[in-house]
Order: C-alpha cells, then sequence, then structure tokens
C-alpha cells in the first residue's frame, strides 16, 4: 500500500492556522513536510494555549510529524540551504502578506524561473490580486465580510462567530486542493503551477443556499437560530437534560414524529403540511416541547432513532471525542508529547482512502529547529 | 494554458449537495463531469426553491456546466450504457446509503476487479465502516453531533446551526482532497483507489481549538457570540446601524483603538494587559460600544483601517455580492438560465492557479437527460 503524496516533500513556510492545517492534510496523504520556521520563536501557535507540559497543545495538534527547520531567510548562509531545498521540493507553501516572497526574492516569477516543476501555494487574508492585495486578516474579519455571520445566530439576536475557525479552515482545504490538482496537472505538463487562495473568497465559495436566495430574491437570508428556514420541524429541540436534533422532512416522518411523541398533531390544519408548520413554526415547537422536556436526550435520540427518524444529540466536545463512531472511524487520534509525557489529542485524517492504511496515533509535532541535522543530511544523498 | 484535470471524465451519481459541490470543484479544474440522474425526476434539489422562471437557484448554481443523462440501474439496457461509461470514466462519485452501490453489482470491489484504474468516490453521513454505517445523516445532525453547534451561539443562549451547510461543505471539500489524491498517486501506481467520506468524520477535523482544549482541560469550550475566547477586544460591536468587527490582537493595537475612539482606556489598570480585558470584557464591550454607537458602520471601518487596525462590516450576502475585491477576483460569477432568461448568480472557482484561466461566467446547469445524445455520440468515438 502506497500512500499517494509517496516521495512528495512539502516545503512549509506557513504559520497558525490555514497553511499548517493545509501541510498537516498533505502529510496525511503520505508527503513529507519540512516546517521551516524563524530562528528564535518560530510558528506564533508554539505560544497559543492550552498548554500541558509546557508545550502548546494546538500547536501539536497542527504540526504533528512535521520536521521543523530554523532559517533566516536573509541571512546568506540560510538562503544557501533555503534553496538547496527548494532544488529537492515538489511544493513550496507561504502565508505571508503579499509581496514579501517577491522582497525576499522567492516570489512565483523567481521560484518559477530557477525550479520550472515547484509548485508555489499562497494563503492570505485577501488574494494576490485585487484592490485590497495585500492587507492583513484574520479569521474574524473574514467571517464578518464574507456574510456567514449574518446568518448565524438567533432570529431575533446579534451576529454569532461559528465555533470553529472557517475563515482559516475553508481557505486551508481550498489550498489543499489546489496543490492537489498542480501536482496531477504537473504529471503530463511537467511544469509546477502557482496556486493562490484567498480566506474571505473561501468563505463565499462554502455558501450555497445564501446565495442562491439572494441572486434569486434580491433579499439576504437572515438568522434562523438552529432552525431550518424551510422546512419543519427540523431543528434542535430541549429535552430535560439537554438539546437534541428533530428532523422530520415531509409529512409521513412527521406523522411518525407525531406518534412517537404521542401527540395527535398531524391532521389539524395548523400543521397537516409543511408549508402550515413553517407558518406556525413558533406554536408547534412550543407542544413539541411540552413533550421532550419531560425526558432526557438519551430517551428522545434512542426512541427517534428506533423509529427510522433522524436524529442526533447535540453533543459538547467531550462528548464527541468519545462517539463511539468517531472512534471506529480512527477520527479521535492521540498525538506523541515529545517529552514522553501524556498524548494530546487531535482529530484524525478523514479522507479515508484504500491505499492509506489506518494510522493508530500521529507522531510528536517537532521542536523548533529540531531535524536540522536530519534535513541536512538528507540533502547530501543522492537524489 | 493546461486546466490540471483536462481529460479528466467524473460519472456523477451524487445528488443534493456534498457530492454535487465536490463534482463542481472538479469540473472548474477542468474535468467533464456527467451527471447520472434516476429517470423522472432526476436530482432532488431540481424541485428546491428558490426559483425563478421555473428553475431551482439551488440545482442551477451546484451544477453548472454539467451534462446530464438519465438512466435506470436496474434496467438492463440502461446498465449496459452505465458500463460502457464505466469503461470510459476516470471517477465515479456516490452518495447512495452504504451498501446500495453492492446491491446493483457496482460496489467497490466489482468495479475494482473490472476496472482497475477507476477512482471511487462515496461521501455519506457516517461513512463505510463503524458500527452506524449505512445510517441516513443530515447536515444538521452532523452539525449536532459533530459538536460545532454546542461552541456556536450567544453565551447564555441555545445551541444555534452554523447558517451554511457546512457538515455536507466540509465532507464534500474532503471528497475532492481524496479524488485528487488518488488521480494522482494513480500515475504512479496504475490503479484507481476507494476514497470514503463521512459527514460526521468531517465535522471533527475542522474544529482544531475545541479539540485542544477539550483534550488538555477535560472541560468542552462553550458558546462565546461573535467574541474570542481568549484575546479582547476580538468581536463584534454595535454601530449605529449594524455590526463590525475590531481585532485588536495585543497591547500596542489596543492604545492605537483607544486612540481612534478617543477612550483614555489604555493605562486603566482593569484593561491594561490582554488577561485584564478578557476578565474584564463585558465591562470593555460598554464602554467601547459607548462610543461605537455614535457613528456608522461605515465611519468605525474606514476609520480602523486608516488606522491599520484589523477591521470588517458584518456584511449581508447582497453586501457580500457586492464586494469590490470579491468581484476582482471572479467570486461572484453569472451562471446562464437554460432558457436564456436573466443570469443566476453563484460563486466563483476560489482554487486561483496559474494553469487556469479565470471564467466571467459559467454555463447553464443540464435538464434532466438533455445531454443523451451528445454522451452517446463520445462513447461511439475513437478514444
Amino acid at each position: 500500500m502506497i500512500p499517494p503524496l509517496d516521495g512528495i516533500t512539502v516545503l512549509d513556510l506557513t504559520h497558525v492556522l490555514a497553511g499548517p492545517f493545509s501541510s498537516l492534510t498533505l502529510g496525511d496523504l503520505g508527503a513529507k513536510i519540512i516546517k521551516i520556521e524563524r530562528p528564535g520563536l518560530g510558528d506564533d501557535t508554539r505560544a497559543f494555549p492550552p498548554f500541558a507540559q509546557g508545550e502548546s497543545a494546538y500547536f501539536a495538534a497542527l504540526n504533528a510529524g512535521k520536521l521543523s527547520l530554523a532559517l533566516d531567510l536573509k541571512n546568506e548562509a540560510d538562503r544557501s540551504v533555503f534553496e538547496r531545498l527548494l532544488a529537492r521540493a515538489d511544493v513550496i507553501l507561504e502565508n505571508f502578506r503579499p509581496g514579501t516572497m517577491e522582497r525576499l526574492g522567492y516570489g512565483w516569477a523567481d521560484l518559477h524561473a530557477r525550479f520550472p516543476r515547484l509548485i508555489y501555494g499562497a494563503v492570505s487574508g485577501f488574494g494576490h490580486t485585487g484592490p485590497e492585495a495585500g492587507k492583513p486578516a484574520y479569521d474574524m474579519v473574514v467571517q464578518a465580510r464574507g456574510g456567514i455571520m449574518s446568518i448565524t445566530g438567533q432570529e431575533n439576536g446579534p451576529p454569532v462567530r461559528v465555533g470553529a475557525s472557517i475563515g482559516d479552515i475553508a481557505a486551508g482545504m481550498y489550498l489543499i486542493q489546489g496543490i492537489l490538482a498542480a501536482l496531477f496537472g504537473r504529471e503530463r505538463s511537467g511544469l509546477g503551477a502557482k496556486v493562490d487562495i484567498a480566506m474571505l473568497d473561501a468563505q463565499l465559495a462554502i455558501q450555497e443556499h445564501a446565495i442562491a436566495i439572494t441572486g434569486t430574491t434580491g433579499t439576504p437570508p437572515g438568522r434562523t437560530g438552529a432552525r431550518h428556514p424551510t422546512i419543519t420541524p427540523f431543528s434542535t429541540y430541549r429535552a430535560k437534560d439537554g438539546f437534541f436534533v428533530i428532523a422530520a422532512g415531509n409529512d409521513a416522518m412527521f406523522a411518525k414524529l407525531c406518534e412517537v411523541l404521542g401527540l395527535r398533531l398531524d391532521d389539524d390544519p395548523r400543521f397537516a403540511t409543511n408549508a402550515a408548520r413553517c407558518e406556525n413554526h413558533a406554536m408547534l415547537k412550543r407542544l413539541l416541547e411540552a413533550v421532550t422536556l419531560d425526558n432526557t436526550v438519551t430517551h428522545w435520540t434512542a426512541t427517534l432513532d428506533a423509529a427510522g427518524l433522524p436524529t442526533a444529540r447535540v453533543q459538547d466536545m467531550a462528548q464527541v471525542l468519545r462517539d463511539p463512531q468517531l472512534l471506529a472511524r480512527h477520527m479521535v487520534l492521540p498525538v506523541a508529547a515529545r517529552n514522553d509525557g501524556p498524548a494530546f489529542l487531535a482529530a484524525g485524517n478523514p479522507i479515508k482512502m484504500s491505499t492509506l492504511p489506518e494510522v493508530s496515533g500521529r507522531a510528536a509535532a517537532p521542536a523548533l529547529d529540531g531535524d536540522r541535522a536530519t534535513i541536512l543530511a538528507w540533502l547530501e544523498m543522492d537524489h
């Protein structure tokens, strides 16, 4: 079983989240990831909480299994090492402000002329083109500007942030796609390509429904809490000890739900059709919760499950990390600590492939410059 | 300029969101997408609102530029056409309940034996392995079960759904990655691979921070509205006419912010350090909004921008679709309507590549079975 990216080398100059998230996946697919960090401090996330035994759990999860080399790209000796690495690498990743690599002499045009097979991946807030190319951004900035906050939150409440850093993560996902497409394209053309991903672009790309509604009706959708805007009942509901999902997508499922809850609502004209249920959704929610509040989430999810109705507990992350289906899928993995202390926890690789063996854990994230000797020895080897 | 997936053919049996979202991107990268639909009704989303001129804007956006062929995979004549397509295809995608393809005689094992170069991509709620393989899921179900709803919403409010269908979209993104990795791997091995993506797995994979916190402290994070949990001020704030982001990540930026707002808070011991600001975040928000409510979002974003402080308006989707940076990046594209009526709007391709020309619009989504003659003629051609 040969992993798809076996033999591929990635020089990863990125830091914080979007870039390291990308190279983690490229590593999962079999690539060797050489993390180039600035001497002294390295990746900012080495100092991000939470910590265990002096090591950042956040850094550990995002950089598991990578190699680290500290280089100052303004120093001549370090530039010489870097250029030997460029001659060996298949991919270079960076998330500096646009223009930074050009000032160092390592912009796409220079690199492509010297290393025509090298693939160049950049991720930035607003991209390398357009009137605002070069401006910095944070996850919060692109979540706000990209529109997802305007449709996330309670119906009459303020906009809220998506709890995960979807501004960075979505951009990182597109960077992976661009790099993989460029690797495949190079097999035929023999040439590398530049991939230019903007966090703001990625925010728009993940919002199919809101765009269709706004483009067609002229009116942007608002916030609806946990409720589906056009199907009822399709939301979270309160049980005695927490929240769970009821997702009854059609009249037959609603009738089955009424039977399960012991409520005779399905031939009530206020609730007989989906249109009527949407119209009267607030009253229907009060009626359903009048019953569901009487028992536990475990009771209701088991009952709905037995009736063939889609359901789920609104799990907190402690519950998620014990979820039997996720454990069976190797989606919760220990990450070795560098000092042999207790392992960190991280998400596993969600790309399950017949050519990729499942792993039962991840190797430790590197110490800053911790792989200098290994990498320099590798540069001496024949290839 | 040759697109990276030029010459690649994808047989797409998927419907609704996660699968069609994947094949749309594969099409953007240059692949030919043949959408196989059930005769009569086709993809469910052909009937999803909103509509314009009798066509679903949702379907149009997700299926732009694809070809459609209606086949009943239980009918012998149709199976024969399907098998001729399999012999020509590089990739097959499906999002049936696990086991469905096996019952049709087209499971991975059968297909791999007959078409060893064919790549098989599946996306399902819980994946093809584990105790709950085979159970159906909806976006809402995996958002709840995967934990993202537990960290999205107001501090003292109920969990809310991410406004975009991130349960489907994240899975679709990983399906694209798996297919691209398998295409590259096939260049060396000569063999296809099976890619098995679960919506639930993908939900865990996009939540780096919550896992690190829970794994290290034992306590799952809760909801914090729009506020960053460990940096202050880093949230949305009210202006006279809407919400905008202030993201002052360190003491120097906070001092600059105080200067801009005319507030002398930066040497107040309650706010002098990030730790103190986090401790007193509610009071600080009231003090900042006492000033920001006096002027407009446009005023404050321009003022902060001029001061070099990251900021953004919380844009609704109508504002997003007019955003100059997104327009300059070709991220808002017209999709042709089949009847020559006014175009739909959709997100452009966020994967900007030097080997991929920018397009100024997308071709129409196909009529059901609308490309039968073209596809049958293509099957007759030499290859």
